[in-house]
């Protein structure tokens, strides 16, 4: 299983959005939404062995995470708009626990923490940011998370908590790359290993 | 320079779509602003020495060619729905001739061939599609097009008007991505050159 883990720091935690706003009103969901995409789309297919776990830490009911999980998922377009709709829907259902708002995504009250408690065990956890060894140097299991921030970096106290789970951190080179394309970079990479 | 042309088979000509709509009206223009997001953004930057051209084949005036040019453009964000209103504007104000209709932004009637004409003389051209080399034996002169399909491949006779310029045929591997993840596998593996 391939993973990702993405960290909205002010991406909405409640559906109080607009679909015309993503990138505005929404906290930077837009962000989180091309992040499903990349971790996703193939070309007339879906990464059936891959999930994306978008963290929502902005206003009004923090923490919440919504996760996409490759096997399962229906109704997912590649447009940000629709992927939005996805996830609004999710956060209209949200409660506690783990719910199921469409087929293949889940919304919980999950923070940062609780979200890497329940992966790590489970295998790998890469960190991805500047300055870590080059990607190509990683060695990579059958089940590896892969952990990116948006468009801000993780906070000192968010990177403690990833660096008490890995010393794997890994860097796509000289230049920083949005989320997204951090993750059609290492999904590429990895399709090409044996 | 680095430029990239993508050819949208049905994505509308004329500004006859919703922003809303994206995906459906506008005949997955989705594809292509997705394209111009791939080619231009970089964390907290953008690609001054990129440029991107969508060839827009749908209804109602084809072809339109709409070209951002990375060292000019402004009000460029990395949403869908912005850069669907730059290409909507840029429609609106479509005439005879090139046509400035935003800063960095301009719109044609230039159809794929003469596109490709304008672009032929000034560097290297190179098709992306299955079945070409690897691109890390692709070698890469200072300037030069990288030419794509949108969802739907590119048709025999837009193939053999390429073939006609370019022997350079590159492919990214066993599995087909979205053109908009060519694009940021394409900048990636360029960016790590020396």
């Amino acid at each position: 299983m391939r993973r990702f883990v993405i960290v909205g720091h002010k991406a909405h935690s409640t559906a109080d959005f607009k679909l015309d706003d993503l990138a505005g009103g929404a906290g930077r969901l837009d962000v989180l939404l091309r992040c499903v995409n990349s971790t996703f789309f193939l070309s007339h297919n879906i990464r059936t062995d891959a999930e994306a776990y978008l963290v929502l830490l902005g206003p009004e009911a923090p923490p919440r995470t919504v996760r996409f999980i490759g096997s399962e998922v229906r109704y997912l377009n590649p447009d940000e708009r629709s992927t939005g709709a996805l996830v609004r829907n999710a956060l209209l259902k949200a409660g506690k626990g783990l719910i199921k708002s469409s087929p293949g995504v889940y919304v919980s009250d999950q923070s940062f923490h609780d979200v890497l408690e329940e992966l790590a065990p489970k295998g790998q956890i890469v960190y991805l940011r500047e300055n870590g060894i080059p990607l190509g140097e990683l060695k990579v299991g059958p089940d590896v998370t892969f952990v990116l921030s948006d468009h801000k970096d993780l906070t000192p106290e968010e990177e403690a908590e990833l660096e008490r789970l890995t010393k794997d951190v890994v860097s796509l080179g000289p230049i920083s790359y949005h989320a997204d394309h951090c993750i059609t970079i290492v999904n590429h990479e990895l399709d090409l290993r044996p």
